[in-house]
């Protein structure tokens, strides 16, 4: 059952004990998002909780500490938000999902009932319809964690599915209370120091092929021992690689344990990686791909290499 | 003479012959106000040209080409966009001028007319007023020019500047038909290779002091050379060290030539860094700074430290 902004809130009123499910490898978008609506239900006068996702990161921590639920909450209402399907559930997970709040077009229609605006960049800004229609306004903490939803999702608005839509919410959510220079800075303008050493690395070892159409950086389980980088340190490296100018797929090799590489590819329009990385048994779309290799990164490298060569010839 | 928006647009009626005037080291906000504006005077039957501005970057060269002034063109009605003062006139540039578009709140009133939006984050948001006040729509090439203007002046909505006025601008500029996808691309992510390389070393070689309090950039004359930088790939340099985490006061010492180094100092707020620079005879804001010492960068760091430590007290 599809159901708009304003009959998911006539649902949501009429339900209670609430379990608000973010996805697997949580990111500011489900948190954020979540923990808004969380917060929302609370003012309405019902039990609410966010799950307690295992993999929620340091970053977001804070801000979605407050919903967690506790050991032991037994849920009467189960929803999803920002989940495509079921295999993103993260660990724990209901089986049984009465509500899905959605933005992704591919979702699997695991719910009872589904609210997917698929226009949408985020899904923080369908919450906030959500919200308004629930509650009649939005507090400055809902409007700060839908904030956090909107630009991460976006890249702070710097990603191409960065649209009029977005830019307005995001200008609303600052008018109710989001203060968005602080939360800027500490998510795009805050860089760990071992991160950035990383970085350094990564930029200072990066390498072109065909003239520069294709740029490569790797990162070995030594730079990484180097930088002192944890896992926290080691998110969206593949989106570095893609940014040199005339660069027209990018190939971003991670040692993952010795003689395996986990390969991430991007290309500009025009290119499909998703095919070079089928070769390996990965897959993904068309722009964005990835595989891993039972290889070291400069054999890894040498096969990928050959494989570009076949699916997409040099002029 | 201070005049609202419609004010401008019906002065700007009565006059023809513009010479519209951009500001010395032009940025994106003043070159992309002035050729929007250009483009509306033509739309409007007018004769309107920019001043062929020497320091015009190549970024920006292919945007504003089609209204740089010809060899000799005599102005009839001058026009200032985002120029606070008559020490940041172009080379070349007449004495008088008829009327400042402004955003700057320090603007010397140098003009015989100003209208200034001290409120706005940029002046592409002022010239989109103007704009419509003046033509009564706005063309799809000149919300591409405004975009410009306002995603470079708040670094793709990211800095401290950024406010829901400008957020909706942005919005209104996408259904004018900006392509923000590839805009922000070519402004945000996109970087030369001689770029990306300069950077690996300067965060290879990032240094900390008082815990990480502060983080200090050293770009030396061989590290350009290394990189193969140009004057186009050392653009905002001053931004990388204040990005660490736990960082207060960032410097970025850049030696100029052998013998002297120009100091960028940035700082949380409630750090004065503009009196640290006035110990050497330069200036400022309180949280952006600079000044030069005629030392190499090593001997200028320690002078700078030891006046950090005079200035800003350890607890």
């Amino acid at each position: 059952m599809s159901l708009t902004a304003s009959e998911c809130a006539a649902y949501l009123r009429g339900q209670d004990g609430f379990l608000i499910v973010s996805h697997r490898r949580p990111d500011g978008d489900t948190l954020g998002s979540g923990a808004a609506l969380c917060s929302a239900l609370r003012r309405a006068g019902k039990t609410a909780y966010c799950i307690n996702n295992r993999e929620i990161t340091d970053n977001y921590r804070p801000y979605v500490e407050p919903f967690l639920a506790p050991e032991g909450f037994e849920p009467r209402c189960v929803v999803t938000v920002d989940v495509a399907s079921e295999s993103l559930f993260p660990e724990a997970a209901p089986g049984r999902v009465q509500l899905a709040l959605d933005h992704h077009p591919s979702n699997t229609r695991f719910a009872e009932r589904i609210c997917l605006a698929a226009e949408r960049s985020s899904c923080g800004e369908l919450v906030l319809e959500v919200i308004k229609a629930l509650c009649g306004d939005v507090s400055a903490q809902e409007a700060a964690l839908l904030y956090i939803a909107v630009s991460t999702d976006t890249g702070c608005f710097q990603y191409s599915n960065t649209n009029a839509a977005t830019l307005r919410a995001a200008a609303e959510l600052i008018e109710l209370g989001a203060d968005n220079s602080e939360l800027n800075i500490r998510f795009f303008r805050t860089q760990s120091r071992a991160r950035m050493a990383l970085e350094g690395m990564m930029l200072s070892g990066m390498r072109f092929y065909r003239n520069g159409k294709i740029s490569v950086v790797t990162v070995t389980l030594d730079m990484i021992a180097r930088a002192g980088a944890t896992e926290n340190d080691c998110e969206d490296l593949a989106g570095l690689a893609g940014k040199a100018e005339g660069s027209v797929v990018s190939l971003t090799i991670r040692e993952t344990k010795p003689g395996e590489s986990k390969l991430s590819l991007r290309s500009k329009p025009g290119v499909n990686v998703s095919e070079m990385c089928a070769a390996f048994g990965g897959g993904g779309h068309a722009m964005a791909a990835g595989c891993t290799i039972a290889a070291e990164p400069e054999t890894a490298l040498e096969l990928m290499l050959r494989v570009m060569d076949e699916k997409w010839p040099a002029d």
